[in-house]
């Protein structure tokens, strides 16, 4: 099945495109590997998520900033190769994840980024991943995802 | 001199590759390269090192540490190419030490990664390298590092 | 225009490639790709900037050493492809920027990096980028970038 047929089926419309924040791009295409910039969960030009986790805010909000973060991450790869049936697999994630000192559940809060690029993709969406903290995020972002696709010739 | 015997002449007998900890997979494949997820220090399914260099931890440990990631990360990648002989190069690597805010020697914990990959591939085994501090991983680890290889057609 | 050109227009003498602090090299080369490793604020074997953003160091000051970051990376990487005009494009950019809690402008400290890389390379300098925080950096340093450019065959 399509990309873009999944993408109805599971009643998702892609975001428009987020911008760029400054001075680059939101993807590039090299060979057969498209390479986003780093997303935050933005939607409708507002952050979803603001705040360290185990801090001002919890698991399962983050999980679902991390899902709009690969969501931001789907429409602006789609963009860079013209569409977005010409994404074929997920290769790499990476997940910063803002973070007190003392919390360690990074994983299950990029987990809303896999499980969201599993279901739009399939088998073909499983991907190898790096989820880490960090203390400070641009925007007070709780997280931040880049995303490597690899995309059909 | 193939990786695997260069393994059996170091006395190394690769780990069973670690499960990925939540929805993902362990490495990843696309043209020439394999990309590992981010690898903790995980040994027969115990952390080796866990805390936060320059609080909890010495540097010594946390090498040891950077050192169980890296043959982590020979085993995955492995496994995902098939045979560790396919393994040809390594091009990439990226430390994530998790750190007190005055602690500045994170080269010297991620060499413990970096020193094990020029062991067992030689001259193919010189990367390029980032390894960055931040103040939280995934379980509490000392280390988290991802390699990207190059691989035999 | 080559990028040879563009440098003697914009009067930028590359500097010596930064050696690696450890135990790796400053750029490795796979395919059409050309990795650096993580480049520090060094000019002249001196860091250009210490200390954290928002705590004791301002954004202009990071600014120009995530400038220098840049510079050093165009290096390390003209170095390892034996002719800066080898290098085509810039395709990927990774700024960590040391950062207090509080502080979320890391977008515009790696605009420092991101600026040169376009002024150099014109559109081909366009480049999809992630900018994060750390609480620790090595050596203490402001900023630590590393870059992906494409290579001519």
């Amino acid at each position: 099945m399509s990309v873009s047929s999944r993408l109805r089926e599971l009643g998702i419309v892609l975001p428009t495109p987020p911008q760029a924040v400054a001075a680059y791009v939101p993807a590039t295409l090299s060979g057969s590997l498209c390479y986003t910039a780093g997303q935050l969960p933005l939607k409708d030009g507002v952050l979803m998520a603001q705040g360290r986790l185990g801090v001002d805010l919890d698991t399962d909000t983050a999980y679902q900033a991390a899902r709009q973060c690969a969501l931001n991450a789907i429409s602006v790869a789609a963009q860079a190769v013209g569409d977005v049936d010409r994404l074929s697999r997920v290769i790499k994630v990476v997940g910063f994840v803002q973070s007190g000192d003392h919390y360690h559940d990074q994983p299950k809060v990029v987990n809303g980024a896999s499980e969201l690029l599993q279901e739009v993709f399939g088998d073909a969406g499983r991907h190898a991943r790096s989820a880490v903290g960090t203390n400070a995020l641009p925007l007070n972002a709780a997280v931040e995802v880049e995303v490597i696709f690899e995309v059909k010739q």
